[in-house]
């Protein structure tokens, strides 16, 4: 038995627009922006939990912090994460992303009784938001 | 003020063997897994969050699930993500890895206080184990 891991402490998302990724994710989904970078941007989703918005090729090369490298990373194509949200707000999601003429792309109940709501951010990335009753460590 | 997100619920990464992987985030970092897939397998990080482990190329395509459509996603490059760790499991940390024959490529020290580890999975993608004291949501 080694040391543990306790939690997702940093998620990315590439994307192609700083200003437009801040429109999305602090305009429609609500995230604070944390650390605001012409690279990269961190939001805060939890606490101890962070959404990297990555400006896509920017990240591609090493960078020294403090005397020490920090690895470059890149991703293509239409990327793909989740949100947790409770499952008493899934009416009010609908209705909030129908506001900011964000197409709800598809709604899927799992066989746990949880729902997932996919869309897409400006990016074409696959953006879920997810309630209980998805994964066995998170049940109904 | 609308509907609010409470935490991530899952984070991706893309891989090319799916027991290759198996053997990183289970034989090496401890994960659980919790569903295991063709295309994708699921580990459990912590209560409510799971690590997705996607088979790349295969999860390109839209599937159905119960009548419903889960859209495909992908991403080609050494992409990027941090788990959280306990700041005095940093040394055992840096031995477990030396243990499985894991380089460390980078340990950075951040101004808060926080450290980060860097080092790659066998799919080059940058693995990060962190700690407080990174991130203003999660001081020291």
């Amino acid at each position: 038995m080694g040391p543990q891991i306790l939690s997702v402490l940093e998620t990315p998302v590439y994307v192609d627009d700083m200003e437009q990724a801040h429109d999305f994710y602090h305009g429609v989904l609500g995230l604070t922006r944390m650390m605001e970078g012409a690279r990269v941007s961190a939001y805060d989703v939890a606490p101890t939990q962070a959404l990297l918005v990555c400006l896509r090729g920017a990240c591609d090369e090493d960078v020294m912090v403090r005397g020490a490298l920090v690895p470059g990373h890149r991703a293509d194509g239409p990327g793909h994460f989740a949100f947790r949200i409770a499952i008493d707000t899934i009416d009010a999601w609908i209705e909030h992303l129908e506001g900011h003429k964000i197409a709800l792309e598809s709604r899927v109940e799992w066989p746990g009784g949880g729902t997932s709501l996919y869309f897409r951010d400006p990016f074409d990335n696959v953006v879920e938001l997810g309630t209980a009753g998805i994964w066995p460590n998170d049940p109904l």
